[in-house]
Order: structure tokens, then sequence, then C-alpha cells
């Protein structure tokens, strides 16, 4: 159907959820098949990967599957919330834009965008926009929202993400992170990943393992169970509780158990500053944003974003200043990199 | 962590989704990884998955995959319906009953439940509880779902969808189809998975593959798209588009492509028929539904279900009446059969 | 631009809320108007309401001004929900046959209706539709909602009440009521209104003014301040907080205060009786439910209603039986019934 | 209960819904009573309030009289857009900062808030945030909201909406107007009240009555048809459908039949012009937006808006700055001004 050089199907930059599955993921979902076992959580994988997210997140720690990320953020959010609350993010936040208004169309969520510079809240920004408590005309700002590593490709040291935890708590609010790519932060930060969430004060945590390996799964992480009502009922009402959760949970434990989530988020950062100079080295392409994570933002020409997208599919950023995204995965090779800058070069200087 | 006569580890009849996974389903998992493909559905097994669709449900058909049925069901109703809209729906329906209000709670759907002898809507029961269009104070009725097979264990004939689907439209409203266990219809009434489909008149169907031997995915299939607006929106804010998902649709395909989803479910059928035979020979057990798919309903005493739960899982219908619900799954075997039907003459003669 | 024998302005049975507003009222509004007070309720008349409405309801009761029944209904029952909750109630209730899906669509609540033969919940009905606490597949039952006087007339005993009560609290849940005619209800059993609400263990009653003589104004009180969540939040949410309030609460202090409130009912309910007297003289009119508030319900012949309705408005209240709801008023007068039993005569002899 | 000086019933300029109702006003609501009229909309007064907003708005319009403010914004709003819609508003719009999330929590509405430095939306500024149509991921922009006047006292003249509807249409979008204080911003401009909306290509305008002098109600005026769906039932289950609809309208009609509606918003504009004099005149207080309707905003230092607080009630609008806002209603008299003037002069000189 497609032509061998089709942009989509070439190995390229246009997201890490472009790759597929490891294999020691695949061999994972194989060992959990065969016989019976109650849906729904009941099951001996679910019940494993309890112990094994409690080594990385503390003994309090609950863990509930979803199908993916979306899900994960807005059943968090909404367990965090009341039916008045609203929650505070960042203006760049997936959230906000990248959701199809999930969180306010699903749960009745009001969000309240921040705009940022690097896609990182601050607790002064907290401090501007988050206010009006007891006032009924007021949605109570009762969340924080942030990402880790974030939209922009930058992350949260430990230290920031406690003071935005002491901030939120201070006013009575909570702190939730999407994580969508947090072991890529863990990576970047080089600290096992307790060290920014339940250790940094983080209240609930979207773990996402979709960008990291798996074929389908993400976890709602509890880190504080006081900080969460009716999450099993909000799971299933928010459409994500998996019949055979066994398939979902084994892939975390597979994931987590081991260091395999650190092997290929490593990977994929170590790939995205190998991406960063590779490009850097093309003459009138401009880098962006700290390249922290697995994800390199950069500006170039509208005709030759144009004509390197007949030859790699990639996402805009920014239309308007001609800003673009390449993200590396766990499985990107040195090869796809020189070839793609490659490419790059060829185009810019045609 | 359990005993290895721990019920819930017990192949039993619990639910046919505490079976695995088929390994052709598996096989076709692990065919569809390796490369990178566009995210979100625009990845060769999904165009794949259309193609296979179209074979059974016609050319008009459009496919959307999606993670579970409860997603397949409220996005299909969602686009079907107005915001000020209501939906029929039997009283014992799964989205009325065993989906924590999803259609309502995410959806804002109003469901008008009908109480029915045997799960079955008819054009009767339409025209008795659809009334009131053009009356602001009244919901505006605009769909009948039906389920198939239902959660009796009954199944529509394709002349009874047919008499369901004129109804509806006569009155302005679609015919959505709850098909989580579809393919067992289809193998009862020994018809194509059309004759009670398409060819009858539904508007959308939410095709069940879970319980049918996949991991994971389930798939809105709208036979009429001028019946639905907005299915692309809807899925993602839906919390139901899933990002590798080849790797859903390669299941799907994997079922569908050949006659995997017909062995499946005629296997099914058959346990569940010799299941009826064996319990029925057990003095005290009385049958309830007709046992037309994989399910079979029975009233047993109460001490009866205490003990027997003791050794085999199994879902409770109605405690009041002492009704329980046996299914059988593409794996059931005559063996699970013979050590079941022994267990429930022991403790019925206990 | 209407003729003066138009039926739409002919003095009828149509509904209580065709009649206009008592003289008493009208004359608080003018009374409350003058100066500047607060909105939104920290006015001089809205506190003075508090204190009359404790006055009838106890000293712990909380009272929220709204604007419309179905505003009081909703936002009361979302207050003593969780966004999982559901909420029993009759099938022929207001809340889910004439509010168009508010309660679903606005504040995402399930409804569970339960047939009825004369629009009364009983705790047998509880006992038999609320179940599945815990199971995360099913709505949690947290909400009895009766209506007093019911939709088909009937007025619930306090025993009745009570005893709802009790077996509401048993289950962990809480007991509404849409007090749309209260004050007949209360007329009616020749009680205070607190016989049946407060002492009867109530939790919140939709309190209802404006089919007993108010322009504009009904009023969430509620009784066991633990029983609800977030009353002011969800009032502004549910766009249910006025904000020149104070003439909200004018009229209904008018109303509480003295026995405005009981003399309209009580003549309302009276003009009901002679009505059923009157109409039950007229040869092949039956009488279907009991009169035991303002209303009248009656079967007669389909040409006769289309006869009839030419010359008065009234509602078909069940299409298929041919029967019809006649509705008293705080000012319908003897001449009204007789001008309507002489046309009702007429066209069953015609 | 309050003393003579408690500032909360001091006639002040805490906000122009603090004044009570237009004499002229409460004698239309008298006029409406009496006989029966039916409920919901078919009464004299509301087709005669259809035919004067036709003579205002031209003969397409539909007018729907709703309760409350944010009722005709979310009601309007919902109208205009699809499930999976985004709406474009000023961070600084009602529909966003005051209204406890009522138009994503109760509709569903996902909003984009702009910063803005005047309240005021641009065609820039549209084209800026407007994007991604097509895209599931992004709820899909369909609906440009303004304030008119804005939140900030300011104003757009017609050219500046006219530009608005321009680009709104030019990408698909309808442009809606929120005029809680639409008819000073007529008296601003000295245009009709046409010239900015109809003729201006403005889609839905919230028409404001409350502030203006009414009781209670405002309406949904539907300028274009075309570009809305659902409104009686969108009403109704917002909770905005009035039964005695009658005496809402009948205040409508007695406000914009004749001049009632320019007459009173003149003069609380010229009393805004005056009130900005003479505050101005105060050493140390310094105005922060231009004066065009009939709100002064001003920076004056925390102590001094402490103790004035103790004579006056008033917003306070940016903490933080120290900026406060000051109201002028229909009934504002230069006695008011020149006491509050007086007031805040010695509060300066403390």
């Amino acid at each position: 159907m497609t032509s061998p050089t089709d942009p989509r199907h070439v190995r390229g930059f246009a997201s890490d959820n472009h790759a597929g599955v490891h294999p020691e993921i695949l061999a994972a979902i194989t060992a959990a098949n065969g016989g019976h076992q109650p849906a729904y959580g009941d099951d001996r994988e679910t019940a494993r990967l309890r112990e094994v997210m409690r080594r990385h997140f503390g003994e309090q720690a609950e863990t509930y599957p979803v199908f993916n990320g979306t899900g994960a953020n807005v059943v968090g959010l909404q367990a965090m919330s009341d039916p008045w609350s609203a929650v505070l993010c960042s203006a760049t936040s997936h959230i906000h834009v990248d959701e199809c208004g999930a969180a306010e169309k699903v749960a009745g969520l009001k969000l309240i965008p921040v705009p940022t510079a690097d896609g990182k809240l601050t607790p002064e920004l907290v401090d501007r926009y988050a206010w009006g408590w007891g006032d009924p005309h007021h949605a109570q700002p009762k969340v924080v929202s942030i990402t880790q590593s974030s939209e922009m490709g930058t992350v949260y040291t430990p230290e920031e993400v406690a003071a935005l935890a002491a901030c939120a708590h201070e006013r009575g609010m909570l702190l939730h992170m999407d994580g969508a790519r947090v072991s890529n932060a863990a990576a970047a930060l080089d600290v096992p990943l307790r060290a920014f969430t339940t250790d940094a004060g983080l209240d609930v945590l979207s773990y996402g393992g979709t960008k990291n390996g798996l074929m389908v799964g993400e976890a709602v992480v509890v880190l504080d169970p006081g900080a969460v009502r009716g999450m099993e009922f909000l799971r299933k009402m928010g459409m994500q509780l998996a019949s055979k959760m066994r398939f979902l949970s084994a892939q975390l434990v597979a994931l987590l158990d081991g260091d395999l989530w650190l092997r290929n988020a490593t990977h994929a950062n170590a790939m995205a500053q190998h991406l960063a100079s590779a490009v850097r080295a093309v003459p009138g392409v401009r880098i962006t944003q700290p390249v922290q994570a697995n994800a390199v933002f950069a500006i170039i020409p509208p005709d030759v974003a144009a004509r390197l997208r007949e030859r790699y599919a990639f996402s805009t950023w920014d239309e308007r200043a001609g800003e673009v995204r390449w993200m590396c995965a766990f499985d990107t090779t040195e090869d796809d990199i020189a070839g793609f800058a490659k490419a790059l070069a060829e185009e810019m200087s045609a």
C-alpha cells in the first residue's frame, strides 16, 4: 500500500510512540497468558505490580493500571478534585492542549492554564494564578498539575518539585504529575523515581509506560492515599478499567521490576543529545529549548520543513515561529540520527 | 501467594474474560512489532482492519478501534446523540447496570431503562417508552440500544433486529448494538455477522473482541456513517484513542480476517450447551433462561452457591432469587465442565 | 393576538403554574425594593428567610434559594452525591421524565428509575433496586429521591417518609424530597411541614414556591448539613445563584412567615376535591388516582379530550390509556370548576 | 440586625446588581399578573418580547428568556458548540473567572483563555490561539466569546466587533457576546444595539437585564438561527426555563419596548464619568482602565482600601496590584458619589 519511502513508515523522530514494543515486554505478555484469572485486577500480575511499584514509590503507594495517558491524567485529577474544583496547569500542558478537552468534557474539571517560558510551573506562578478560595463564583483551585519531563523537553529538579508540593499544600491544594515521560526525567536527573515524586511530596503520578517501550498501559500511582477519593469507581466510569488487566500489569512489571525502564529512558535521552549535536552542526538550525530529556525543539525554515517532511514524519510545534519537535525513542539508533541529520543538511542547503 | 485451589485461579465459569489470549492473537501482536509506524491509527494494521471489517459489514463501514466495551458503547452512543438526547435500553443492559454510570457521567447521556423478561427489547416496548419528541421538558429519545447476545444469554434473530431498526428509524431514532458477544450470537444463529447488523438496518455496532480471545481491543463499527457525528473527536476525548493502535488493530485483524472469531465463539457456545446439559442433570438445579449463546443462568440454593464458590468463582445474577450465571469461553474444555458439574452435584447433595 | 376563547388563556386546570402571583407576594417584592443591598444572598431578606425556615424545619436547617424546581432538585441531589453515585427515583418522577435529563446532563447523576403503581417508592422497592455497593462496575446508590405530593397526586404519610429515611440511612444512603407541591401535601395531611420532613429523617428538601403562588423562586432546604458538600459552589455552577437574591427571598418569606403557604395549598386541595366531585358526576369519566392533593387524574375518551382541548388547556398523562391530568391552583374558583365540568359534560354527551 | 452604617447596606459602588428594581419594571410585573396563562413561554408577554427584540435586533432574531447571566452564557455557548468544541475568551472573562466553572462543569465546554491588556480580544489574538482544526487531539475552536462592555469596563466599537465576526467566520467559527452590560456599551458608543451586534455579524448575544434595572431576567438572543442547535432543550436542561415566564418577559419588554434600557445605562455611564472625575481629584488615586462604560478601576494603597471597606463595600480586582473596582448603577446619585469621594479622600489622607 505504502511505498518503502513513505515517511509514515520510515524510522524517525515524530514521536516516541511511533516505536513498537520492547522485546522484553512482549515476552512478559506471553508469559502472563494461559489459564484463567479474575478480570479487572484481582490477578497475580496486578498483585505483583503493586509490590514492584511500592519498591519504587514507597509502601503507601497504590497503583491503578489504565489504558492511556489521557485516561491516567483525567482519572487521577478527578480523584483529587471536587466537582467545583479547578486545576492549574501550564498553557502548554498535554491536558490543556492535546487531550481534546477530556479533562473538561469527561470529568468536568476546570483548567486554569498558565503561560510559561519553558513549560514549567513555579511557586510564583501558582501564587499568581491560584486564588479565590471560598468564593462561590470562582472554581476552587485544588490541584497543581505539572508534566515531567515537560512538553517542552525540560525537567523539574527534585527541589523544584518539592517547592511546588510545599506551595500547593500550604494552600490546601495537591500536586499531580503527568509522567508520560517520567522515566526520561529520572534518567536525565540520574536519581531514583521517588526522588522527585514521593520524596518531594507529590500526591499523584500518571506513570507513563507506552512511550517507554510498552505496547499499551499506563498507571495512576497514588502516592498519598489521603489525596484521592473514589479511584476504583472513577477508573471504571472513566472507561479505563481493563478486563484482562493481567496483560497491562505484566508489561508494567517487566518494565519496572528490573532496570528496563531506566535502560530505555537513558538510551532515548542519549540519542536526543546525539541528535541535538548532529543538527546543531547543520548551519541555520537553531535549537530552542534545553535538551534535557528525549526531545529536541528547533527552528528551521518552513520550506525546509516541508521538504524534509516528504522524507521523515515529525511534528510542528509552533507554526508561526517555524518551531518543530523531534523525539527519540528507546529504539532510536545512531544510524537513524545520521540519516536524518544528513537529510536535514541536504534540505537546508537545497 | 494464592493456593492452587484458590477459586480465583481455577479454570471456571465466572466470565469469558477470565480466559487469556488466543495463541493466534499473540502471534499477530508479535508480528505487528518492529520498526516505526505512526501512532493513533495511521498505521498498516489499522488500514488493513478497515478492509477486513468492510468484508464483514459492507463497504460503507467505518471502524474505530477502542480499548474496552464501555468505551465502545459510550463513544458510539455519544456520536449518535445530541446533548439533549435519551437512549432506550433494557433495564438489564450492561450500559445501565455494569458501567458505573459512564454513559451518564462521562457522556451526559440519559438512559431510559425498560423492564424486560429476557433482556430483549421489542418494537412494542420502544413504542411504549419512547415519546415526547419536541417537548423541551423531555430528553429526546434518539437511540435504541440492544445487546447481542443479551446480558441474559438470549439472542436476537435477524428479523427481530430488523424490526427494531425499522421501528427506530420510523421514529427518527437510530439503532445501536452492544456486541460484546456479537460473535457468539452469529455462531448461535449460524449466519454471517452482517445478517443481523448491516443487513438488518443496524446503525452502529460495539464490536467485542476481548471476550472472544483478544488481549485488549474492541471497535466501534459505524455501519451508517450518516448516523454519527464527531467520532474521531469523541474517541479521543473519551480516552479511547490508543497511541500504538497497530497492536489493537493487529489483534482484530487476526480475529476477523479468517474464521478465528467464529471458531472461538462456536466453541464457547457449544461448551455452554454442554454445561447446560451437565448441570440440568443435577437434581435441584433449575436453568432459568434459554441457553442460546455462551451463558447459562440457573437457580441453586444459597448454601450450595456459597460452598461451590469456595471451589469455583462465578457471578450472582439475582441474589434474591438465588440466580447465578456461568459463562463459557473460547478455551473452556470438557474437563472443565466435568469437574464443575461434579462439584455442583457434590454440593447439591451435601 | 389571541381570541378571548383561546384555550391557552382561559382559566383552567392545565397546571398550577398557569396561575399568576399571589397579591401578598407581589407586595413583598415591592417592599424589598429600594436602596442597595449586597448581591448573591448577603441581604436582609435572605437572612430573614433563614430564620423563617428554621422555624419550620428546625434550627439546623440551611436554606439556599434557587430559581426553579429543576435547579433545586439537581443542585440538592448533586450536593448529596459523589461523582460515582446513583439516585433511586420513581419511574414517573419529574427528575426522570420532565427535566430534559438535567440530572444526568448537567450534574452527571445516574438515575435508577423504579416502576411504581402510584408514583410512591417504598422500602421494599428501595431494597430491590439499590444494590452493588463497593462494586466499581455499578454506580453506587447514594440517594433515594421521592416527590411529595407525588407526580400522581398521591401523598406520603409521615410514617411512610420515616420508613424510607430509615431504610436509606441503614444502607448508607440519604433521602431527598422533590417538594414542588410540598405545601399541598402538608395541607392534605393536616400536619406541619416538619412532620414529614425534618421529623421523619429527611435529609434534603427541594422546597417549591412557584406552584403555590410565587412569581419565581424555590429553595434547597438542607435539613441535615452533614448530608451535603459544596452547596454554595454547586448552586453557582448550576446557574441557580440569583444576583438580586433579596427578591427571591422576600417572596419565600412572605409565603412562609405567616400562613399564606397553607392557605394557598389548602384552597388548591379543596378545589381539587370539588373538581373531582364535579367530574365524577359526569357519566363516563373515570378518576384513576386517589385525589389527595391538588391533582385529578381521569380517563376520558380521546375524542372528548380533543374537543375539550379546544375550550380548555390540560395535560395528557398517558396517551395510550386516555388518561389526562387536571390541576387546581391557589386561585382556582368554584366558577372555574363549574364551567369546566359543564364543558366536560357537554363534550361527553356530544 | 445590621447597623445603619453596615457597609453592606450603604448605597455604594460594589456592583450594579446591588441596586434594586426600577419602578417601571415593578409596574410591569404587576401589570402582567392576573388570570391564567400557559407556563414556559406560550404567554402574551413572551410573544410581545419576541416582537420587541426583533425591532432591536432584526426580524430573524429569536429570544429565549433565562434567569441569569451565567445561564445565558452557558446555554448560548452550548447551543453554538459541538461536544468536542472549544471557546476562545479573554483570560479576564466572566465565563472563565466568575462562573465557578459552569461552562466546563455543566456544559462540557472547553475554554481557551487568552491574556489581554484591556479585557478585549482582537483578530490577531484569535489567529494566535485558535488552531488545530481537524486534529482529534485538540478540542476544536468553534466560538469566540467577547464581553461588551468588557469586564475591564472597556467597550468594543462596532468596527472591532465586525472584525472579530469576520475573523471567526473565516475560520468556521462563531461569535458570541456576553452582554451583561450591553446597554452600557450602546450608551457609551451612542449607537443602536444592533450596530455592534446584528449589523456587525454577531451570532448570539447574552442580553443582560438584571444589572440594568430588572429584578431577575436575561435573555439569549440568537441573531443567526443557523448558528445554534437545540436551544429549547438546552435551556430546559440548563435549568433556565422559567415556568411563569411571563414575569421575566414582562420585565424585558418594559426595559426594551421604550427607552428605559438606554436611560438607565446612560445614567450609569454618566455617573461613572462623574465618579472617575471625583476620585481622580483625590491625590494618590490612579485610574487604571479607560472609563468607557459604568466601571471605574483604580489603584489605591491596601490600608486605604481596608479602611474604606469599613464604610463602603466594593470589589478587589487585583490584590497583588492593589487594584479595585467601583461600579455605577441606574440609581447611583451625585450624592452617592460625593459621599464616597469624600470618604476616599479622608482615608487617603489619614
